[in-house]
C-alpha cells in the first residue's frame, strides 16, 4: 500500500445489513445504542478492505465525529503541528536553494530504503514536491459528509466530491505562508496527488481556492491517470527529477516519499519500523516533511494485534470498572 | 482547558446503560451490530463531558482499535512525523545552547499570547522541558486496555496504570535520541507532567524504562500535585524558569506550553485560531514542538459544529449511496 488518497482504501467501520423482518424490532432495540456498541459476542475483526454493498438497510449517524478529526481538523494542536511542518519544509527548502545541492530528495529508481540514492540535481530548475489531500488541503467539505453519513468510503461518492466541492476545503495551516515564499525565492511548486488526472480541472480550482496555487497539470499537478502506475508515486516522482532539482518533499503517507513504503510483504509493524529505523530515519524534517493525518489513508491501519504489541499489553489490576 | 494527561477529561465516546428487563432482547437484537449503529432517530449530540456511571449492564467492545490509535501507535507515518519533530527540538535546542539566548522559551507570568514575553536566561544553567504523557512515553499498555474495554476514560483506572504499568510504555519515536544528544550537550532535561506526585517513584520509572530518564522528582520532573494548580502547568512552568534556561518546550497539547490557551472563553475554532495566528504562529517549531496526539487530550474535543465550519459543508450531489 503506497501513499493513498481518500480514493483508496480506508480504514472505515462497515454498517452491517439487516434482513427486512429484523429492521423494525431492530430500530427499537437501537434506541440509544452508542457508537462503541456491537455484537455482545467477540467478533472477528472485519477485513479491512471489504466494501458493503451500497444500499445497507439500516445505517444510524454518529452523534459527533471521531477523534481523529476533531484533532485534526478542529484543534489548536494539529494547527500548531502542520504550521511546525511547513515552517520546516520552507526554511530547509529556502537553506537547500542556496546551496544547490547536488542531490535531489527524490530517490533513484534502484536504490533501497537500507542504501539510499537520490537523482542528481544537475542544472535542473529547483523545484518541491507536495501531496494534495491533508498535505496542504483539508478536505472538510467531503469529510464533514462522510462523518456525518456513517457510512464508510465511497469511490463514487469522492469522485462527485472532487468534481464539485472545490470551494469547500481549506488549506492545511502554515501550507499558504510557506509556499508563498518559496515561491518569491524562485522555487516552483509542484503537487504529486492521487486525484484523478480525468478531473483536473476540479483539483486545480481547489487548490486555487486554499490559496496553494497556481497547479497546471502536465506542469506543475501531476495525477492518478497520468500513467499506469495507479496511486503508486514512484513513476511520477521520476517524471518530475527529470525535469527539476526536487529539493524536498511534503506528504501525509509515506507513499508520498517513496513506494519502497508499501511493499505488501510488510507487515504494519515491519513498515512503522522501516519508517523509524536505519537511514531513512534521518531523512525526516530533514528533506522529507510529514503532514499530519490520523483520519485515512496508509497510516490508519490494522488489528489490536497490528498497533500494540505483545509485551506492551496491561490489564488492570483493580478489576473491571 | 489546559494541557491534560489521559486523567483529565477524555473526549471518548460514552457507552449508554439499558434497564434490565431490555438487556437480553438488546443483546440478541445488537448480534453484529457494528460500531456506527445508533439510534434510527437524529441523536442529539451528547454532551461531551458527560460521565457514565461505573456499571453499565451492556457494554459490548469494539472489534478493532480507533483509527486515532491505530495512527499514532501503529503507523509508520506517526513515526516518521514525531522523529522529524524531536529532530527538530534537539537541532533547536543544541544551536540555542551554542549561542545561550538572552530570553527563554517560558513565557513571563504577565504575557499574553498577543505581546509573548519571556522569562529572562540569565546566567541560569541550561535545560529543556517536555510534557510526558505522548510527547516522550506511549502510553501503549493503558491505551490498549481501555480501546479493548470498550469503556471510557476512568480516573481509577488510570491512577493503578501510574501505578503498575511502568514496562508497559513505549519511548515516542525520536524521543530517545533526541535526549541523550542534549544531555551530551550538557543541556539538562526537565519533565513537566499532569501524572501524580503522590506517585511520583512509578513515573520516574516508567522514563526511565522508555529510556529517556532518569527524573528525580523536584529535581528534573514535576507534576500534579507539586502546587494547588491541579492540571494547569504555568506555575510549575515559572518555578522550572527560575531555575534553568530553559531552550525549549515539547508537548503534545497546548497547555503544554502556556495555560493561556486553556482560556474557558475560548470556543473550539477561537483557540484554534489563537494557536494559529498571529504572534504565536512563529513559535511552533521554533521554542515550541508539538508531538502528535489525536487520541485524547484537549485537543480532541467537539461537536459536528465544533469543528466543520458552516461555510465549507458539502452534500454529495449524486444523493447518498
Amino acid at each position: 500500500m503506497t501513499g493513498m488518497s481518500p480514493a483508496e482504501c480506508r480504514g472505515a467501520v462497515q454498517p452491517r445489513r439487516w434482513p427486512p423482518a429484523f429492521a423494525g424490532l431492530l430500530g427499537l432495540a437501537l434506541a440509544g445504542c452508542a457508537t462503541t456498541m456491537a455484537a455482545p459476542q467477540p467478533s472477528p475483526q472485519p477485513a479491512p478492505y471489504v466494501r458493503t454493498s451500497p444500499e445497507p438497510l439500516v445505517v444510524i449517524p454518529p452523534a459527533g465525529p471521531p477523534n481523529s478529526m476533531r484533532w485534526l481538523y478542529g484543534s489548536g494542536e494539529a494547527a500548531a503541528l502542520s504550521i511546525q511542518a511547513f515552517n520546516a519544509f520552507r526554511d530547509y527548502a529556502l537553506g537547500a536553494a542556496r546551496t544547490r545541492p547536488r542531490d535531489s530528495m527524490v530517490l533513484a529508481a534502484d536504490a533501497t530504503l537500507a542504501a539510499p540514492r537520490y537523482v542528481p540535481c544537475g542544472n535542473k530548475p529547483l523545484a518541491v514536491v507536495l501531496d494534495a489531500d491533508e498535505t496542504v488541503l483539508l478536505n472538510l467539505g467531503y469529510e464533514y459528509h462522510e462523518a456525518r453519513s456513517g457510512m464508510p468510503y465511497n469511490q463514487q461518492v469522492w469522485n462527485r466530491w472532487e468534481r464539485t466541492g472545490a470551494d469547500r476545503v481549506s488549506p492545511v495551516p502554515g501550507a499558504v505562508d510557506a509556499l508563498r515564499a518559496l515561491r518569491q525565492a524562485g522555487i516552483t511548486i509542484v503537487f504529486n496527488t492521487n486525484r484523478q488526472a480525468s478531473q483536473a480541472a476540479a483539483t486545480e480550482a481547489a487548490l486555487a481556492f486554499a490559496g496553494v496555487g497556481p497547479a497546471r497539470h502536465g506542469e506543475t499537478l501531476f495525477m492518478s491517470g497520468d500513467d499506469d502506475s495507479g496511486s503508486r508515486k514512484d513513476a511520477r516522482r521520476a517524471r518530475i527529477a527529470e525535469r527539476y532539482c526536487v529539493l524536498a518533499l511534503a506528504g501525509d503517507q509515506l507513499g508520498d516519499f517513496s513506494d519502497l513504503f508499501g511493499a505488501s510483504t510488510l507487515s504494519i509493524p515491519e513498515r512503522r519500523r522501516l519508517a523509524a529505523a536505519g537511514a531513512m530515519a534521518q531523512r525526516w524534517g530533514n528533506g522529507w516533511f510529514l503532514l499530519p493525518n490520523p483520519v485515512y489513508g496508509s497510516g490508519v491501519r490494522g488489528s489490536f494485534d497490528d498497533v500494540f504489541p505483545q509485551d506492551r499489553r496491561w490489564t488492570d489490576p483493580g478489576g473491571e470498572e
